[in-house]
């Protein structure tokens, strides 16, 4: 059976929500008025039986005619993991043992597009590159969730090229904040897949390509801080709210890793991919 | 002449916006329905035309009868400044210069609280730090905002105790955001001053006390990176929206700073004070 999947889009200037399917999307926003964006479908725990009611229902629309926009509009909070897979924690050379704690950090909103809208290189740098990672949505809100329950409280699965400046992640001492948040320099989407067990993310092959070339390339089963712990470490902090984003780290191999650099340049295209979830593919423009 | 104060509250569950005058709160939100939050208000530019529709009204709500809540609910980023008075940057002692950029890390809404609600010591640490600081309301959207032009784009002015837990500032080797993220740790408010000229904020005194002893004491016209520079700078990487928060940076003496270190306890009162803007305080509880 194939996986429902929801998107977020606009079509002629107004923003809707849909089930995709082969042909195109079925428009479901009209019919749900207690429910204006996914995240507040996503509160109501209303994911997968609004897939449902696309089931055998004519498309709405071509994918053609529709901008895809990134599945959760306006989360509170966005949150990143910035070493997670074991290659990369070696590529900083620093001679430092694995962390015993995820690093993090937090984007807004406007950093991300949607699936095939082109990404930003800023007039300010040229070291846009790129990072492949899967994304978990929150569905059940939380605080001091244990790692036992943590996947209880997933609704959804995403992908993120978490783009990134590298010169402008240096500017301060700490904090990577300003290469992480530059305008539309990273992606969202193209869809939600509704999460309903483990064996979805457990071990499953994420990968990035650039130009078609294979860059980036691991496993979930890798991962340094499992999807579990970063549900129960993020909440003994902070209560995790429904539509709330984490983006669970990259592997090795993004641009900065090659010498010389491979950065990304106009024209490019990124494609993260992940079994089960779909590929995430955008361009690369010049800032106006 | 007193300026015109403009705040968020709830009075009986719901939650209203008003102008704060000497004998209480004057209701301005059943007039707006254009404007739900003042949010909307900042955006619309009606921020100081608002407050003077409250001139000569008798307040619709006691002080003692409402809970202040932070002034601009759900802004689209919260964006704090590191280390911007320069005695700070001497207490790191780590022998480097004055940065050449400000170091910055994002909050969400959830870890603060508004004026005179306890800020939440947590289970996971007893190093819950205070961090007095000016806040930076934007007013009109922007990206590549030259110095020149930069406080143009500011509606308003408010204050932070910009709460943090110090041993979870270093749990990872780059990035304070799992400290500076704790739930109900920090507060905002306790109101919007509307920003007319320079001379608000040019060379005014901020300071910290705890339990009545002055902790932090210095003045904005000491700061490394200027009010100025810090819009300017931000707004090379991210469009600054209305409803933006820019929190600028805290003087010396925070708690952490003391030998022995002077973290906060229950039944503690800090009231974060700055010319011209108010006086920010708020208890101390143990989480439940």
């Amino acid at each position: 059976m194939k996986l429902p999947r929801l998107a977020t889009y606009s079509v002629k200037g107004a923003t809707r929500y849909g089930a995709v399917l082969e042909g195109g999307i079925v428009d479901l926003s009209p019919h749900h008025e207690d429910y204006p964006t996914l995240r507040e479908v996503i509160a109501a725990g209303k994911l997968a039986s609004l897939a449902e009611q696309a089931a055998g229902r004519r498309p709405d629309h071509a994918l053609a005619d529709i901008t895809w926009l990134p599945p959760v509009p306006a989360p509170e909070k966005i949150i990143c993991i910035g070493v997670n897979y074991p290659d990369r924690n070696a590529e900083y050379k620093d001679g430092q043992d694995a962390p015993k704690y995820p690093s993090m950090f937090m984007r807004s909103p406007r950093s991300f597009v949607g699936h095939d809208t082109p990404l930003v290189r800023p007039r300010a740098s040229a070291q846009l590159d790129y990072e492949g990672e899967i994304v978990l949505v929150i569905g059940k809100a939380g605080r001091h969730i244990a790692e036992s329950a943590a996947l209880d409280h997933v609704a959804a699965l995403t992908l993120c090229n978490e783009g990134s400046v590298r010169d402008w992640l240096r500017h301060a001492k700490f904090n990577v904040t300003q290469g992480k948040n530059f305008d539309s320099s990273g992606s969202l989407g193209p869809w939600l897949v509704p999460y309903t067990r483990e064996a979805q993310i457990a071990d499953i092959r994420l990968t990035t390509h650039v130009n078609g070339e294979l860059r980036q390339d691991d496993r979930t089963s890798r991962l340094m801080f499992p999807f579990r712990t970063l549900i129960s470490y993020i909440s003994t902090f902070a209560t995790l709210v429904p539509g709330d984003i984490i983006v669970t780290g990259t592997p090795t191999g993004a641009g900065a890793r090659f010498d010389p650099p491979r950065y990304l340049k106009p024209g490019d295209v990124i494609e993260v991919a992940a079994e089960g979830i779909g590929s995430l593919r955008n361009g690369v423009v010049d800032e106006a």
